[in-house]
């Protein structure tokens, strides 16, 4: 087994260090193939995943916690390299001021929709040009929660290894299967395989989310935060429910339209 | 009736630019008295739930939609002043790069626990420590949704007024009603008249939230983002609840999970 090493970093001149907090700019992300992830309980989540850094820097040896010990033996026989540092380079690593002491610096795993098993879990999520990082990280511990496959975006979507979507999945982003796929790719796809395409619709020829029986795989299909999904892809579901509305919005969240309707799923099939 | 008047400001230096800029901190606001929310979609929900603004910027006269015109004579006819302006001040004061064609200047409501008629709804909200701006504003949208009558705030959360939380709540700001209140004052009030405290829970003695029957008005309970709800807390509620957890993490966003429990709680009282 590859066993990796451990070294020092003091000063914010380091070019390790530049080159890590360039991770937080997508075209960075995308050249290196890598991304950032903070805090011992997330790099906890990867690793019990088997997912391990490649870089590990810690502060103040991370705190001292036994979780943060199992961590760095795991990365370095994993080949890895931990760097024990300041609490002011990890701050300028994640781009916060009340830095945690942990940041992993991780493969961006690459997944086609050709990788995926959807047989392998009753609810996949189907998100289309998601806008908002937060929303994102959201959806994929949502995901988690209900014991999702993974997340599929679909068409021009925000970069889900953005350090703002890795913080709001809670660690979800090691275990949901993550795919990038245009809707032209999607669609034949699903349709070369068993799965429900289910579709949260605010327009005509919709059903109440209760009123309808799911079948797995259920892929729940969002729309876009301001604009919905296109009519085209909601004709091609299989079905177009809504949640009842009863003030003066008409929609809701995109990651609390998919957690509704994910519950709403998973709930049909557990013992009552 | 009062009578506002239209002006115009052409200059990033204006005495009143620079005020209303100082709205997107909380201390002015505090001082003030006032916020700020953005776009002709926010305030128009706003306008048909009766509340105007007490200042109303437009750029390009809001870009001529007819429901800006509705918004000018509205706001005029309740006192207000109407300034037509650049798309530059717009950005300014909203810290946006691509600013709305409106942004309006509106008196924060206070309401007490005193003011609250519990039995208008049957569904509040009630939030501890929250922390998230984002959250706080999809829960108030959430409440919309459900039919809630509003969101208590407990001990020391993130402002309801700043920009972030409006803009998420997507108009719901000026629908639902807004309480701030310490918990001490809190339980008080709610043991004062008929009312049942769920708690959603991660500790013991919790049951599965779809195996209780709720009772109006139902106080939904939810927990700090990081650290959830101090035990006293849940032990006072009447009930603890949890939602089912499939994968690896042990809770949901706080905001996801209002919404889960709401629904639950809206889907038990509506015909199947």
């Amino acid at each position: 087994m590859a066993t990796g090493r451990r070294s020092r970093i003091e000063s914010l001149s380091n070019p390790l260090v530049k080159r890590m907090r360039l991770l937080r700019e997508k075209r960075h992300r995308r050249a290196e193939g890598l991304f950032l992830a903070e805090g011992l309980r997330i790099a906890t989540e990867a690793r019990e995943a088997g997912v391990l850094p490649q870089w590990l820097f810690l502060a103040n040896e991370g705190a001292g916690h036994p979780l943060a010990q199992t961590l760095v033996e795991a990365t370095l026989a994993g080949g890895g390299e931990v760097i024990d540092t300041a609490p002011a380079i990890l701050s300028k690593l994640s781009g916060k001021d009340n830095a945690q002491t942990i940041v992993g610096i991780y493969a961006e795993p690459k997944t086609a929709l050709a990788d995926l098993d959807r047989s392998a879990a009753p609810i996949w999520l189907v998100a289309e040009r998601l806008r908002d990082p937060g929303n994102l990280g959201t959806m994929l511990r949502t995901g988690d929660a209900v014991g999702a496959g993974g997340l599929i975006l679909l068409d021009e979507s925000t970069d889900p290894y953005a350090v703002e979507a890795v913080r709001a999945s809670m660690g979800a982003i090691f275990t949901q299967r993550l795919v990038q796929a245009r809707w032209e790719e999607f669609l034949p796809w699903l349709r070369s395989g068993p799965g429900q395409l289910v579709a949260t619709w605010l327009g005509d020829d919709t059903r109440d989310y209760q009123a309808v029986r799911y079948a797995a795989p259920t892929f729940i299909l969002i729309g876009n935060e301001s604009q919905g999904m296109p009519e085209a892809y909601a004709a091609a579901a299989d079905v177009r429910v809504k949640m009842p509305m009863m003030g003066k919005a008409d929609s809701l969240n995109a990651a609390v339209a998919a957690a509704v309707m994910a519950y709403e799923v998973l709930n049909q099939r557990r013992p009552s």
